[in-house]
């Protein structure tokens, strides 16, 4: 079987955008207004044919079975309104991908976003993670590290403020995948500096702190391909050397996990050459940040799972574990055969 | 001949320090004080103590002769304070540079800081890069696209408040080597994540701006191996695609080039690989971030000399043009035989 473990629901039919511009109204009139959580009305063939006709059809175009799903990052937007707009959409949010995964029980497994909002306590967001996990079966969350949406003004990952939420998926056994969304400042292109720089920035902030010596059950996932890590891999060896931390091997790779979201073959090659197998878990984004096709491979950018197989080092098996056997290690309460 | 893009005189004689320190001290009572641009008293001797047991002995031992020399990054520190204490602080370390340079001038060459500070309009910066190009024979500047020190609340290098700069550059021919400082932001990490994320960043708004059209000469210099760019040059190459802009190689490599301080052969071997060579100079960043030996390799982590030279796939020439010949063409004002 063939599990990608980083999937957005990039697809929604339009009534969710309408909803989210409602919210945007009522905010611009009273940036604190609580409003209500209301209600989206979709139908299940609308879902069906979202889904059918983007995510479902490249599953098995490329040859994928399964794809670990969660909301459209960019348009999670934690710096939109105030704590009340972010749980009422991630609500939202969260109960469509549930109906995704229902309608496709054996294609989709659900992944929630959190309703993290700038200036309030991250433990505010354990509350959704029991729910989602307890109540609707959700196999892991993705946990925004700067919510301000570029700013980067709150926490760290490595603050206590992130400890009930680290201490609840110890408990639930569930993996976050580190994951901004959409930048609101005009420094960071969203799917490109955004991504790639906070995926370092996450991945720098928890190495150098106590969170795993705190957590040592803690799962990590840091998503496409690990931003700028495995190339400069030799830099963060260095760096922790120097300020005299343990190697990673001992001090992060034990927590820390690399998607396989990039995008060209030689990327795919470096990745699975730098970091041990067990820490690899396949993904694609798709449908995400690039949708093209490359004229140089006649391929889609985004088709990673084409990178994998083409890869000549890998054994067979190495790639079973990539393509499968990490993600269901990591994703403890996946369970479809 | 070998020379080496980026050095920072690191390892400045106590007085240095002690001078910041006194500005910080000026400030912490007024904020807004002008201060004086007063004297920091080194001997020659001291400067040459400062390089020779330093730079100089690396530059021996690894067998390169000239390196591109300009202030420590890290201490440009553009947050701190305001526009006179930038100023003086600049002309301090510019002077300086040109100090080395003169004592050594077979192995260094001059480049400079420029005494940007937030909210200050970029093109009071243009009288500083005119006094050390003209007056001190510089051929370069450091150009930071954060001054705020990680809070990210400037205008991008897109944004015409940087074009005067620009014009600059062009008029002078000089290349900026786009660099950020220390990190006054909890979240990132200098030298690993600020560093890293702030290259692709700076590379994300230049790509995607009308910076190269409107300066179709600019040299533009991303350093640290161009952050995380060359493992996702797939994609970088799809994003462009995607939003419509022209590929890479038109739109971006006639401008813009990068270093090679990644600190591991596999990173330093994708660079190679992925990047044109006529855009590849090489650097080390030394004496800079990882000062350490790889027990892996038994090698200075900086050593990147001794990575290009383990490359297997560059050929002789391609590596001279990497060591020299590229770095001539961009520094065109470097004129040591």
């Amino acid at each position: 079987m063939i599990i990608d473990c980083h999937g957005h629901y990039t697809t929604t039919p339009v009534q969710v955008g309408e909803y989210r511009e409602n919210q945007k109204r009522a905010l611009s009139k009273d940036p604190l207004t609580k409003g209500k959580k209301g209600r989206i009305i979709i139908s299940d063939d609308e879902i069906r044919e979202s889904i059918e006709n983007n995510q479902l059809r490249l599953q098995q175009e490329r040859g994928t079975d399964l794809t670990i799903f969660s909301p459209r990052a960019s348009w999670m937007g934690h710096h939109i309104g105030n704590e009340h707009t972010s749980q009422y959409w991630t609500e939202h949010q969260n109960n469509l991908i549930k109906r995704v995964c229902d309608l496709f029980p054996n294609n989709f497994a659900p992944v929630a976003q959190l309703p993290q909002s700038p200036g309030v306590d991250p433990k505010k967001s354990v509350a959704e993670m029991v729910r989602t996990v307890e109540e609707m079966d959700f196999i892991g969350c993705n946990l925004n590290p700067d919510p301000s949406g570029g700013h980067w003004n709150g926490a760290p990952l490595s603050d206590p403020a992130f400890y009930p939420i680290y201490e609840k998926m110890c408990e639930l056994d569930i993996p976050a995948m580190i994951h901004v969304s959409g930048s609101c400042n005009d420094n960071f292109h969203t799917t490109g500096s955004h991504y790639l720089g906070a995926d370092t920035t996450a991945f720098q902030q928890l190495i150098m702190s106590n969170v795993f010596k705190d957590f040592p059950e803690l799962k990590i996932i840091i998503p496409h391909g690990g931003g700028a890590v495995p190339y400069h891999w030799g830099r963060f060896r260095g760096l922790m050397q120097d300020q005299g931390y343990e190697p990673l091997e001992v001090s992060a790779l034990k927590n820390i996990y690399f998607d396989t979201c990039v995008y060209h073959q030689k990327g795919i090659d470096l990745l699975l050459d730098i970091i041990p197998t067990e820490n690899i878990l396949f993904a694609s984004e798709m449908i995400g940040a690039v949708r093209g096709v490359d004229p140089e491979s006649g391929q889609y950018f985004d088709d990673t799972k084409h990178y994998i197989d083409n890869n000549q080092t890998l054994s067979e098996a190495d790639k079973s574990l990539i393509f499968e056997g990490n993600i269901r290690r990591v994703f403890s309460r996946l369970n479809i055969d």
